[in-house]
């Protein structure tokens, strides 16, 4: 039998931006089986409250923990922001979010000590990108600012369209003011997004992507607890989706960058015990 | 005991968009109760599946129905697309949903007999505008295309902004060739970016708002069956979201273009019996 070293690792997102993560993982650990979870019947987490994220993640995580998983990714800013404490507490599998990761490759960027955070309403609303930055590098200056119009720009396609360029400059023109030498892109549909923003905030701003961080956070866990694994065999790479697989697939290769197959629609209303969990 | 003609007339949307179709049936018949559900835990439907949409319109509608109402109003263009038959098998009180009346006022404004419509892409892949139109007026002509952007553009206050113009003009500026003479608002969001549409069409092209034409559909529908309030007390006016009120209440009051009060957060989860709805 196999160790718990072969199990995959689990990601899960609102829907398709967390494919940016994954895209990440599967090239910085390309021995890593991965399920990665969409939940794109209730996408976004953006605008919803606390509350309501923290329902939608906890079932997430449930699902993808009841398939056997040896480490959660929560690639979904608004969920990592909001839900990371709860899941810990609740998870017997170690967690890793994209706040912390984040938080620490702009702390080591950041000459100027002035970091700038833009994400969903819900992110920036939690202040945890600034409570992160703040405990690592104390006096770091924190500008933040929501750009809502910023992810369905990405998913339209619209990344080299000028009026990309126009929101950005509107979001962002007074932001690289101030000192700020650093910009975290704290939201995973943003990336798509960086020749609009690096010119709205100037060449001289450091761009820094979450998702980067992530997979070397992941790796490192790994080797700690001692389940990275040895890569005799080729990686598992599931998806699944909550609801139909169409628009996830056309959209969502663009976001990870490689072909996805077999994607998987599945039932996981958050009334039914875990394990209930119905395949379409 | 009073009849049912003094029962509220029951309004779901997937958010905060409906409030534009509430708006008007409050202007157009003043002495009706109305009961609004705004399932802003799982909005949007635009982007959803057909079997997600209907799963979600039918819990809603049956959430509104046990709490006593006379007439369902479906101000969501998308649910409307996909689920009336579904709703009108389903339930025991009639239904009006924003198609047909929109499509009705549509075919009595063309002259040229070329119509179109822009909606979500669930609205405009659905065809519902398109099957009711040719149903009603047989050999029009209709142009369609989804609109993604403007649900985003509305929300974020930016009815008056250049990016708002110069979106409608990129989705609409070869929309108005081919002799279009009339364009139906698919979609409760539109009437608020009237100024950029209207500048991105041409001022020749008549702009449906399905809105107006449902509270005419309701009126016609109250009075065929007796059920007209005779107005002799005050009208109870009642909201509820299945998130947190907060957002609903801000951008909400600017689309009904009134105060709200007294909004309650309900739980309506599919797989608990209706009655079992949960305040909290």
């Amino acid at each position: 039998m196999m160790g718990q070293d072969h199990l995959p690792i689990g990601v899960f997102d609102s829907g398709i931006g967390g494919l940016t993560v994954l895209r990440v993982i599967h090239q910085a650990l390309p021995a890593e089986s991965t399920i990665y979870l969409g939940d794109t019947a209730r996408v976004p987490y953006g605008t919803k409250s606390p509350e309501v994220v923290t329902r939608y993640a906890l079932n997430n995580a449930r699902f993808l923990v009841e398939r056997g998983i040896k480490l959660l990714v929560v690639a979904c800013n608004t969920a990592s922001a909001v839900v990371l404490p709860a899941l810990e507490e609740e998870l017997d599998v170690p967690v890793v979010g994209v706040i912390r990761p984040g938080a620490r490759k702009a702390a080591e960027t950041t000459r100027s000590g002035v970091v700038g955070v833009i994400g969903t309403e819900g992110t920036i609303m939690s202040g945890s990108y600034e409570r992160a930055l703040l405990e690592i590098r104390p006096g770091t200056r924190v500008h933040k600012r929501p750009c809502p119009l910023f992810v369905p720009l990405a998913e339209e396609g619209w990344e080299n369209h000028p009026v990309s360029l126009t929101v950005a400059q509107e979001y962002l023109h007074d932001f690289a003011s101030g000192g700020m030498d650093t910009l975290i892109l704290g939201c995973t549909h943003y990336p798509v997004l960086i020749p609009a923003i690096e010119k709205a905030v100037g060449a001289k701003v450091a761009l820094v992507d979450s998702a980067t961080s992530v997979a070397e956070a992941v790796a490192q866990k790994l080797g700690r607890l001692d389940l990275t694994c040895p890569g005799d065999g080729p990686p598992v790479r599931e998806f699944f989706v909550t609801d139909v697989p169409q628009r996830f697939q056309a959209v969502g290769e663009r976001f990870l960058g490689a072909r996805i197959f077999g994607i998987k629609q599945v039932d996981i209303d958050p009334h039914k015990p875990p394990n209930q969990a119905v395949y379409c």
